[in-house]
């Protein structure tokens, strides 16, 4: 299992969105993903807060990571975030576990924090899942390099 | 009405994560506003396309610049996004409508288009309205310099 | 097409909750479709207004009209509703109208109003079709009877 | 505590919608609240499973028991619903769990299984919580009586 969430983080790599957000993967389990950023100046709004983009976009990798650990290969149909708090913040963890997978559709929730915790959105995530085995999504990563 | 769209302008470029996605407000007027962004490598995801984020951050931008416009000074509580294609395009166009006004609760409807004007994304977003007159916001906006 | 609206009509006589909430057809074309439903006490909350339940069955139901009208046969994926008001009226009228359909996904608005044309609720569905001709659908609702 | 719950599901009696769908309050505690009913044919839609307004009335009550009984008194601002599967059962349960509160605000998560505990829905709402005392809010209740 190690081998293949090593390809999938390779794969996350190509990411480049992501990688301008600052946003690197924390922990990949059965059971979670985490991810998390430093915060900059970068990364505010007009307000001097963490901007809502950033914050869906921290959000929906988590998501991302997760479902294509779960289940690749995922694609995200729907994403929805609620903001419970202005984001002042210097570090952003977000958290992603799945509720409940059916057929070809998986639902993850995912929180996003601050650094002493605080919950600043909470997020969900319906994904389209194409049923590709591990063997396979790592053989078309592979490919594309 | 001029002098308040220009503030509102003003007040948008200190919106960090904004400039760095390389979005641009195009037009403002009570019915509808836009904005746009011209596509590169940065804003791809791991498949070479436009990343979830982005798209995300790109109508929550339409959103806060045509909801700040109508009714200053609104936060969003809410945001949804569905995902209709690939985002294979060298230019996103944002486009938002509110839908109702109702007391302190704002719902608008964001469209994401590629260069083609073909639909990428529809969004929708609920605001609460903090009820700030235009002229209060703009003397807020100046002290902020 | 009358033909087939009237089919259609035969159709959601089935629907037993739809009827047990008194909820009816009043229009079906291209554009929109709209239902109606006068409120009795059946349909109040604790609090003696329009319980948010037949809120949203009365919208989902505009939408199914619709999207059943436009490309048979359409499944429900999502719905969301955003409640603007305390529904205290003596009629409910949805308007269901299509953003956009691309590939087997609908994205349709709803709105809810009350007798006096007050927006009480905004709602927003996502749909699956499953692309079956208008012919097959009819042929398919007479052998069910 | 056991005499709130009993006036929480007094309150509740007076909901006639829920009444006329069947459904009944099963559980609450503070990790959750239960709620439930057996399937007739009044709760069909035209295909022969329960009706999509049915499974969004039975979690929207779930989550309106939670959240009352854990901060009277809470509005539903928002509900979505992911449907899963035809829902072809004897039997519904909805689940509610509150995902966060923060302020005014409260997320739950509400699942909607059949019988055999097969996950029919995945719903999400967002409330207003107004902040009254639980003793203000039995008063209120005894004196609508």
């Amino acid at each position: 299992m190690t081998e293949f969430i090593e390809a999938l983080k390779m794969f996350f790599k190509a990411d480049k969105y992501v990688e301008m957000s600052g946003i690197e993967i924390v922990e990949i389990t059965d059971e979670k993903a985490v991810v998390a950023a430093d915060v900059h100046e970068r990364h505010f709004n007009a307000n001097g807060c963490v901007q809502g983009g950033m914050l869906y976009t921290i959000a929906d990798f988590a998501f991302a990571v997760l479902s294509n650990y779960l289940h690749p290969n995922t694609v995200t149909q729907n994403g929805q975030i609620t903001y419970l708090r202005p984001a002042f913040t210097k570090r952003l963890t977000a958290t992603a576990i799945e509720t409940q997978r059916v057929g070809h559709c998986t639902v993850s929730e995912v929180i996003v924090r601050g650094e002493m915790g605080e919950t600043l959105c909470v997020c969900h995530f319906n994904g389209f899942v194409k049923d590709v085995s591990k063997e396979e999504f790592v053989r078309k990563i592979s490919e594309k390099k």
